[in-house]
């Protein structure tokens, strides 16, 4: 399987990018597309080219994160994410990462793969813990920050297939994140998208509530692009700070001898709860509703971020929830 | 000072309400009005009646929290809420506290007390540290799910006002709740709340994301309700589990030797951040635009809740924020 990684996107590109698809290769067995500057990426990475099936494929230009995502994608052609893009759309590559200008990866998915019948908007799936206790779905995670009821349900139906086909779930409980568990609370969109869920096949639990989001209440959570960015982001903060309070406990104890409060401290550093407050451990979002495996990374992501969303796409390429274009050779983009 | 408590309100009333105002009457010296049914809150505080100023006042109905706010005000005219909300029309309380039906507590502010001029909604604004070092006013925290723009105008002014006042904060920054930095990010609503923020002369910073919630980058975090509401809760359920897994480790520290790791513990416990993500803590929501004190507690809220609650509602009248009548005598409603 190769997997093509924007190697131009996010805050720490090239290098940690570069570093995280090479850990990625002997990690999960794949071949990686490293997509950005040939001359820089030779740099970085020409220890391991050829080996372990890494490759390089040049794209000149790079979009920015402040750029406007549909005029960028127009305008720069040979930018890692259309280009990357462009690798799953040929079946050069079975799936892309990138952690860059999110809405320049969504346009340019929905410009050269485009969506799946039945959708009118891709959204993005975002496993809170990718744990075989309790993962949940936040979809969508921060396409459209503006949404019509319909749209939810669409949401709904993608990330109730998606886990059902990623996690083996039979019949996912899909809830509906609102500010009160009664029918009659929320706003306007979701008052009327309960109504339509409701009309559904879908396992529709009714409302759930931010509280609710850790508690596995629902194995599907679904809101609009705006107040999923914002609910992700604020999990994520909250990771942040209480990661750190823990590591700083943390440190005080590797000096102590107590065993059983060390042992203890671990297992909450390492318990699902904690990991999915973490970003750097969930390995950035999906893209559902395209023609194609897309894997949005967070922005911030370092190696070991970049690693867990290519191991991401491999697990969504190997459960088949996209139609996916068979696999051609890649003879021709092979630089080393 | 009277404050006026609503002893019927919540789902841990009356025996959890009662106590807390018991210790609130001792802690932060002010008279008590429980406003409930007699015979109950007379067999809870019998041996305080009298003693720190501790009355009773009948209401012999109440408000649950599954009814409809507008028809619950409307029909039940001798509810704990309403009645609670008349003592502070009347001047014999200066401020009302209340855990029960958010939604009912805000319509008979509007009915009985009125808005103030120029607020077309009143908000809850919830401070998420009530710290000396940096707490946020999160408003809207609830109550108005669906918004205009000029109403997320209406929320930052009064929030400013509200921090100005309470906490000396000379020139408040106002942030906007947006997915995105930068101003084009953002849904309908506040990207037009963002071009109307700026012509006001708040000190507006701009958008602020999730993630900067508990980083002090704004001293007021403007929402609609609806988002307000599943960020508040989300914060509140990752305390728990936060409080909860510390407090493990604590547990096994306590028969521990190792002095300075307990001691960090204490103070990560004790911290502003901790504590922030605490409903117990922050001891509720002040209702901001109204013509009198309201203070809407959790509806989880137990003893400690509700005593912080009553905290910050004589902190809040000290402060002088809302225009409040002057407190009349009290005899006529005397119980003991």
């Amino acid at each position: 399987m190769r997997i093509a990684v924007d190697a131009s996107g996010g805050e720490y590109a090239p290098k940690e990018i570069v570093t995280g698809a090479i850990k990625a290769a002997e990690e999960y067995k794949v071949d990686i597309i490293l997509v950005g500057e040939k001359s820089i990426l030779h740099v970085l990475s020409h220890r391991h080219l050829g080996k372990s099936g890494l490759t390089i494929t040049e794209a000149s230009q790079s979009i920015e994160l402040g750029e406007s995502p549909v005029k960028a994608v127009q305008r720069k052609p040979d930018s890692s994410i259309v280009v990357g893009v462009n690798l799953v759309r040929d079946g050069t590559a079975s799936a892309f990462v990138s952690a860059g200008n999110t809405g320049a990866v969504v346009c340019a998915a929905l410009f050269n793969l485009g969506k799946i019948d039945g959708i009118e908007r891709p959204a993005l799936g975002s496993i809170l813990a990718l744990t075989p206790t309790n993962p949940a779905l936040l979809i969508d995670a921060g396409v459209n920050v503006d949404c019509r009821p319909r749209f939810l349900v669409q949401f709904a139906q993608l990330g109730s297939t998606y886990m059902q086909h990623l996690l083996g779930i039979n019949s996912p409980r899909v809830g509906l994140l609102s500010n009160g568990e009664e029918e009659t609370k929320g706003n306007r969109l979701t008052q009327e998208s309960y109504r339509l869920l409701r009309k559904t096949n879908l396992n529709f639990i009714g409302n759930v509530e931010g509280q609710d989001i850790l508690n596995s209440t629902a194995d599907v959570i679904v809101t609009d692009g705006f107040t999923g960015n914002i609910v992700l982001k604020t999990i994520e903060g909250l990771g942040d700070t209480f990661l750190s309070s823990l590591r700083q406990v943390g440190h005080l104890f590797s000096c102590a001898s107590h065993l059983q409060a060390r042992t203890l401290l671990r297992d909450i550093r390492m318990s699902s709860w904690a990991k999915r407050m973490d970003y750097r451990e969930h390995g950035g979002a999906y893209l559902l509703g395209i023609n194609g495996n897309i894997v949005i990374a967070h922005g911030r992501s370092q190696a070991r971020a970049i690693m867990n969303a290519i191991g991401l796409a491999k697990l969504t390429v190997e459960h088949g929830i996209t139609p996916t274009i068979k696999e051609k050779s890649h003879e021709q983009t092979n630089y080393s």
